[in-house]
């Protein structure tokens, strides 16, 4: 038979057909009305899914090129910060710190574990002259969600702003930015936003802005007062991705259809699927507060993690992640997010079926689609 | 009558049909095997272009991403450099440099005028401590093409690096890398690459590489050595623009199949007949060297040339560009780059001339397509 090739990972994601077609119509200048227009109406409806009456920038990079962005235009070399390591992109964030002078201090989690706001009140009590606080609304290396809204809470009452990595959260799980105190918020388009990667969305909110009117540390390709002044001239400062802003506009207009509600409602759904399936196995989630974007298994005992990644991506053709580093084999990643159906949840269970009896694993197969079915089954009336 | 678009300007470029359509194939996951055998190829053929044995790193940015990479991966705060400033883009490099404390001295050159390797190397001479010389290949605000072969010979004997804007000149026009001795080139995907916008590129001669390892600006998303590190494993540090480089794995198949002699021959033809064609209504060209990438056309007298490029964008839809600040009005730039015909030329001139007896010049209609149809004529023999 033909074996097709499924992308379920937190990552690319598939992009609608008539939004991969949009690709391929002819290449307009990017300083005309017609551009504008699109690129207008882009941004306005990113903010709608921000939950942000701020500007969003549009860059042409990949999401930690934004994550960049929100560093160095905020903060100086020597201001103190704090960043929530909880895994591969929580340490990031740590990471660009470094580069750039920034010192921070790690609260190291455990990956997969939560963080009560109160802990993070007591940091901040600690460290007073804290100017930011970095964290992650869904760490796609394991798929927990944070308490956001609780941080939003916490870091409002201190002169710190909270800086939130929205990359593969933002859309799929609810985090209105005005309404819980985050400051900046960065996103990628090739997640929840449903298009290919290349585009990355930035929002500074009003204590944010403040910071980047003295904020020293170098930046030119991802100045933000660049892309603030040329935003008022309906354009960007640099020749941006053409062809996946018109893709964008034409993924958001399936969103704004839906409404935001809708795209939320549709991640829930896909991800209760998804973890009745694999409970039903007799599986273990990783996260401890697992969110709607993708769902981290443990490797279950006595069979090699390795193998059921490289079973399903090189066998059945389903592309789901594996742990990353220093995780690696430990647990494998399923994703839920952006241009899936409930039946691409049934193609990942039962894929993931087939891995495990052929790995020799001990279950009933057709349990993770008995158990998934009825949720899903629902959401179509 | 139905009306289309035509895009005649320096960049994006018309892609072709069936790079357009790669496009909207399925997005695959860039850490599988089969987007690291298009990547690589990919990378490969670039090498062919830029005439290097060294590796070409793929950034997912604009071209002023990759001189940003450029300055921040060989240059330290407080380093001395030598800027040519013979246009807008010369004017950026300086611009970069300043927002990472690289000390520069501009080279101001009056816009369209050609710059002799005989005043470099006087200019060097009087600056021993120089580290970089930073010049463009094409002045894409001018369509002047500059003396890099000489350049080159001429930096090769300080302890200077050369670094080139190739943004808009790779590929269009010759210049060989490694022959002609530049230490650092950067180019971009939108124009002989033949894709639409959003990658760049850039390459290290061994010059470069040695001082990559010393050099104190800061930098993360365009940091080289982990663009080293990671091509090395097939791969990219951060997620590229998957189906840009799928894209322009497919333009990148039809310049090989012409071979770079056929590519520079091709935009010398359209050059060719363009600057006849404009000759021959008695307009004069801006630069003193022109090359084989844009033509500007400086604005005749008692003609607005705000006017020129409005009824060409607007009545015509043919899409030139116009002079950018401060020299609005004072031409207007034809793009003869990437996928055009000869018939694309004809167009353009046509377009001027009716654009021309809008505006009531005086001229014999006819006389830019009657000068250039010969030498388009012969290149189809």
């Amino acid at each position: 038979m033909i074996k097709k090739y499924y992308l379920l990972s937190p990552g690319p994601t598939p992009v609608p057909e008539n939004v991969l077609a949009a690709a391929a119509e002819p290449i307009i200048h990017h300083r005309t009305p017609q551009f504008s227009k699109i690129f207008m109406d882009t941004t306005e409806m990113l903010k709608m899914v921000f939950g942000t009456k701020e500007d969003v920038f549009i860059l042409t990079s990949s999401g930690t090129g934004a994550m960049e962005t929100a560093i160095v235009n905020t903060l100086s070399p020597g201001d103190k910060v704090l960043t929530l390591n909880a895994g591969k992109f929580g340490e990031r964030w740590g990471n660009i710190c470094k580069a750039y002078g920034v010192v921070y201090k790690e609260i190291i989690v455990e990956w997969g574990k939560d963080y009560p706001k109160e802990k993070l009140e007591a940091e901040l009590k600690a460290m007073p002259d804290c100017k930011a606080v970095f964290c992650q609304l869904s760490e796609t290396s394991t798929g927990a969600v944070y308490d956001i809204k609780g941080f939003g809470e916490v870091v409002a009452k201190t002169d710190a702003i909270l800086v939130v990595d929205g990359i593969s959260g933002t859309g799929a799980t609810p985090c209105p930015m005005d309404e819980w105190k985050v400051d900046v918020m960065v996103s990628g388009c090739q997640k929840s936003f449903m298009i290919p990667p290349g585009l990355a969305y930035i929002a500074f909110g009003p204590k944010a802005w403040a910071m980047v009117e003295t904020a020293k540390c170098p930046k030119f390709y991802f100045d933000a007062k660049k892309a603030k002044k040329n935003l008022a001239d309906k354009t960007t400062p640099w020749t941006p991705a053409v062809s996946l802003v018109i893709q964008q506009k034409k993924a958001l207009d399936i969103i704004a259809a839906m409404g935001l509600d809708g795209l939320f409602a549709h991640h829930r759904i896909l991800g209760d699927a998804t973890r009745a399936g694999v409970r039903a196995l007799g599986l273990e989630l990783l996260a401890e507060k697992p969110g709607n974007i993708l769902t981290s298994v443990k490797t279950p005992a006595g069979i090699d993690g390795g193998k059921i990644v490289k079973t399903m991506q090189g066998k059945y053709m389903a592309y789901i992640a594996g742990a990353q580093d220093p995780m690696k084999g430990r647990f494998f990643r399923i994703a839920h997010l952006g241009y899936m159906g409930g039946f691409d949840i049934i193609t990942a269970l039962t894929a993931l079926e087939m891995t495990l009896a052929d790995l020799g694993y001990d279950f009933t197969p057709g349990d993770a689609v008995k158990a998934a079915e009825p949720i899903l089954r629902e959401s179509w009336s």
